[in-house]
């Protein structure tokens, strides 16, 4: 729950703006800074002590990625930030884990936000906040801590497969938020059976007492993604249409097939989300249901055997004068009728449907 | 269940994006390859072996339809795409059956992803990917197996109905996609059965447990239907307001039709969707309905029996002083009291209208 | 029911785009042609036995308004489309009686498809297929059978009321529509005395088993005029703001009056919607407030008799040595407590307002 | 109810385009005009027997403000339009009460329709029509019957408070309507007080069987008022950002502070109907409860005595061989045996906070 | 609830445009006020007895911020507006308490109108109008009472911490309005443990009568705060995108980074909406399940004594053949009998899950 107050409310107030202070998880995660420096013919690849290695890669020629893990490093952000020249917002919105996915050109890079998204190993939701810079001829990514989606790309820069080491910086951009976006996919699929799995738990009846609490879970896990990735949408389509030097016209194809696939994304969330709230829907009937089974039992009980009793309660007064008491067969006549009316009732109830 | 994920997640994450990988039912139909070529005066169909041999085909001066049924033949795809010169991304469209419908705009030729809808052989909607490259006299089209909707096309080309011969390629891209969505109002018929029939169940008070699955399945269904056609009617109008060189005007009009019949589709299933909602609601009304007339059965017997087995449960008391019962026809006069309680009671509830 | 199908449904799928096909009622309703000529200072009135005469009060210069009944009679149709030169896609939704309103500008005339809406004389929402071709100084106007709301058209080109015999073909579009929108309203006044009638039932606790299925009913009947209404909006606007030459400047007024109207209707539509939608949450209320109502009297009793039976139980067990019943006033002091008990459950009742 | 109709239903179907007919509560209330004539230094009041005499005022230079009171005095509405050129539609609109707010610009006037709501003597919420000409120097407006909200106007003509006698006409339409739209907020206010009220009546469980009609009373009257300040945005807006020579540039900061004004009633109306809404769920689990309770009682009271009234009647079984029946203090252990089954009974229910 | 009206309806009806009326609280607040002047180099701070005193800091070359507390020193505002040259209509907005969130702009001056919204001493919701005028070089700000959020900018500015003694004017504005908008952060975070203690109160099945009072009161403070906040999205966006003299253009980033906040604030408004709306449903579900619970045990016992109290019955009948009854241990094969019964329901119950 401390989980969900830190991703919902986020922003810690009465900071001064452009202050770079961590607002996340308070872990002490490690630093780890690595570098990729490649062109067509070669690449590089390196794990980095200190961030100042960091600056020749920068400033030289060909495409280089440097992905830093650990935002509560401030002190290394601010040293890269200050290298780089980015704005003291910036900066602030690296760190701040709560801040929502958006696009900031300026003049000489693009700072794009997003949220990585995953279930831990106890099945929760998990919102990681990564941002990247893009400069001339450079992507810094920034991510909260260790584990990313980003092997694969790793992979094709290490064996040049695809057009990746052909491409520019923009091309390695897109790449990054493409593997990330993809990953979206699997999450929609876990989103996916965690409804199956209550409707079949439903279906057969199974007595679940927290079943409007893991529905009610269910909204919120599908509220906040949708919340991580709705404003997506807008991002995209903005750096796809921005007149921003950095983004070369042919990378716009690969935007454009960007943004389908976060269209793919909301439109399933947005199926997802109507199916949890029509799952308390099915609860509420299948309560109902319930309800209605329990009642038939007591009521055909009460309807079979109460005028039974009644019949019995009459045979055991005390009247001095009961005729039929003195009847040799009296006993079996009645139960005789008493039969007759419990068939009577159990046909009733056959053609009322209730049994 | 599994065909639901698979229409739901689509998307294989992970991939390098331009890679052609087949994402469907992975079944292995056979590659069957056909070609049309036509104009105002004759026409040819073929089916062939082998893609290489389409080639002249799309070259040659008149109107040609390549049809090609299996998107699991990815090497053919291919082969087809270099020859064309179609866009690596187009090309992992056109096998990505989870690919959205979408209209894409290429320098030389047009790109259009649809879904062709309809319920297979079990009742379980089928959403069958299909993808258009309309390029200057050529269509060609992909679908994921074999079956289509084209029949009637296939017979105004053999005999010249219509307009067809006389037209250029755009309008064959037209007609194909007419009938696809032409196909939809046979789907959408079909959902409204499946409305009124549950409604009629829901009326007859038929004792289905399943109901509220069966509800569910229906709201699924028509959200997956709206997401297979609602984007088209930006598709559409985005083909008919386009200023592209393959677009003749006077295809515009037909454009325009087209057009009106998704947005009537789309009414239709809007109407459906609120009506299915309903049913939920029915539903609990008649649920409610039952419970109350469950009530009433009990309610009436216990109110009409438990005072009077009171009765009876006085006179079986042992007081050795209770006068009642040395009165000669006291049993009688009880009798006639407790008929007189009944009459009262059954009149009771014939004035609440109980009975 | 099969009404509803032909309403919703529409469209005969698998047609060669432009085929002239009457898919409606597919009665064999007789062809009907009566053609009004007129200009300020005379008119002319005739009903006509085929459509050949018709021509020639087409190309004469006053005003000509010709009005066809029976769609199923399509050569007619052909051969009037054809004199005036008509675009196939016309003739086509001209006899769909499942085509949307919609206003289509050509060249040399304007087409507008409208629906006639009223309730038949069995209380069923009729919808009537009506369409207009406005060319210069005529109008065509096609219904789907005998019976239209035009009455005061003809009465006003009779006597010369109003203004339309000193305006053009415009007015005359104009005025043949505002007679349609005008129905609107009486058949919207239908509506609400329906949910008044409801409502008053419900208030009543009339027992009506099949009052989910008279809501579900509204609720179908008010998509449906939504559907009808709705798209008229947009007609009526697109008429107004076009540039087209057989709108005169002047017309513009009545045509934003009409516009207006058509606002009001659409509101009440989304008035009544709501209401209709409330129904189902009062018939909710209604049903769970009776369920109280039946528990109350059951609960009262059983709660009442049980423990009174019990006691009487009690004394009517054959131990050997029960003091109490060898008391000579056993039986009368049992007697004062069991209504002691009785009154003090009566008013524990009463205060819990439950009597 | 009837009420209801005329509001809802509006628009008399059938007349000609432009004829001036009183669709409204067709009282025969007294004609009565007054005219307001002012400038800085000086102004007239007076009341005129009839409209004639308003022409001089009209046509002189001061600012005038004719006011009219009842609109089945269709005859004087009709001279006043001739003299003024109104067009026909505009009187039409004058004397149609069901006309929704609008705008409409003309070349020599601005037309403007408004509804002043109230709550009557009655309760019953009363929508009056009323409508302004705002001409060159004068501003006509036209109200269904006596009273409205206009005396602090008047006032302020009377002893020059405020800016209103040095400003011009458009000024004086400005304060008129902002004296509508300030008598919104006490409407507000009462139906604040109106939800208020049944929310207490809900929190005191006050047996109200008409609660549901009630809050759907709401519902229509929250409806209605939205229906009749709604519109309001998009005319204030108009005229504010209107280029028409009538509304002169330093009206534009007072009309921008009206139309926050309406926005501050919409947005408290749509508060109100979100909150009307919630009564009916609340209500819903307000009975559920209630048989919640009543439940509790029944089953109590059933579980006690039922196994009890069980052992009783096991001991008023007749068999000659019951060896407990025998014993000297049976009858006294038993009873120490159902008040153990009794005690145990409460506090398994106290455990369930049953009780 | 006094306050809730207040909040709601806002607003004094019947005044005078532009007039100057404090619509609050009416408390006696003392007047407050405290002015800044500062540049880069050094600060004075000051408290003020009067107003006048203040009119040479505003006239003299740094940047001045003045604060007054006490919107109800009417005389005092009017001194300060005339001094400023002030549009009346502003002065009547800076003591409406009741007016919305806005910009409005002047040739001289902006005028800004916010919301600070904290929770009371009593829980309650308590809304502060607050204003801001800013003019060349200085801002006033006007606020309901004591009390603000903008502590940590005076000791930014009397510490020279961040940016702010460097910055201009328009700075000055965007921190003030930066620690409101923070604030609100604070406040959702109250509201999201409030959601989080209603949730858990439900889990816990906690016996709460008042609950349903406590959503409803929910759902209203949220559509305060909805309300309070929404419309400043749009303002901080004109204010950004203005193109006015007195905004520079380095602080547009500051307002977009403001501007994101809004939005984030508003985004978790939404999501709570959606949970508040949710709680209901949970509620009633929860409702319905303690039903079943009840009804369960009143079923079981129901079922399993009143079929034995009917075997008891039979033999306690005083027919004078009863073979049964002379049976040596007739009444011990009972017992068999009746715990073989007792046992089998019990079975038949824990096979339907209800045990």
């Amino acid at each position: 729950m401390g989980n969900a107050k830190q991703t919902f409310y986020g922003h810690t107030p009465g900071l001064v703006p452009g202050s770079v202070v961590y607002v996340g998880k308070k872990s002490t995660s490690d630093l780890f800074i690595e570098v990729f420096n490649y062109n067509k013919e070669s690449y590089d690849e390196k794990e980095l002590k200190n961030i100042e290695e960091a600056y020749s890669f920068i400033d030289s020629k060909p495409i280089t990625w440097i992905n830093i893990n650990g935002l509560n490093h401030i002190e290394t952000i601010e040293k890269l930030g200050n290298h780089c020249n980015l704005h003291p917002l910036i900066l602030e919105d690296i760190v701040n884990t709560q801040q929502r996915p958006k696009i900031d050109e300026y003049d000489d890079y693009l700072f794009v936000v997003l949220k990585m998204l995953y279930f831990n190993e106890n099945g929760e939701l998990s919102i990681e906040h990564i941002s990247f810079v893009l400069g001339n001829g450079f992507v810094i990514s920034f991510q909260e801590s260790d584990g990313d989606v980003f092997d694969s790309i790793r992979n094709r820069i290490r064996n040049n497969k695809g057009r990746i080491r052909s491409m520019g910086s923009d091309y390695l951009l897109y790449a990054l938020m493409d593997a990330i976006v993809d990953n979206y996919f699997n999450l929609i699929e876990v989103m996916g059976d965690k409804i199956e799995e209550l409707e079949d738990d439903l279906f057969e009846n199974k007595q679940n007492d927290n079943i409007t609490y893991q529905i009610q879970g269910l909204k919120k896990e599908i509220l906040k993604i949708r919340r991580a990735v709705f404003p997506l949408r807008e991002v995209v389509n903005r750096i796809e249409k921005s007149e921003h030097k950095l983004i070369s016209k042919k990378i716009r194809l690969y935007l454009r097939d960007l943004y389908d696939h976060i269209i793919q994304v909301s439109e399933n969330i947005e199926i997802y989300r109507d199916m949890i709230w029509g799952l308390m829907d099915m609860y509420m009937t299948t309560i109902s249901n319930k309800m209605n089974e329990v009642m038939k039992v007591l009521t055909i009980i009460a309807t079979i055997f109460i005028p039974l009793t009644f019949i019995a309660g009459i045979y055991g007064m005390n009247f001095e004068n009961i005729p039929e008491l003195q009847f040799k067969y009296g006993y079996f006549v009645l139960w005789g009728v008493m039969i007759f009316i419990f068939v009577g009732l159990i046909y009733f109830f056959k053609r009322k449907k209730w049994l």
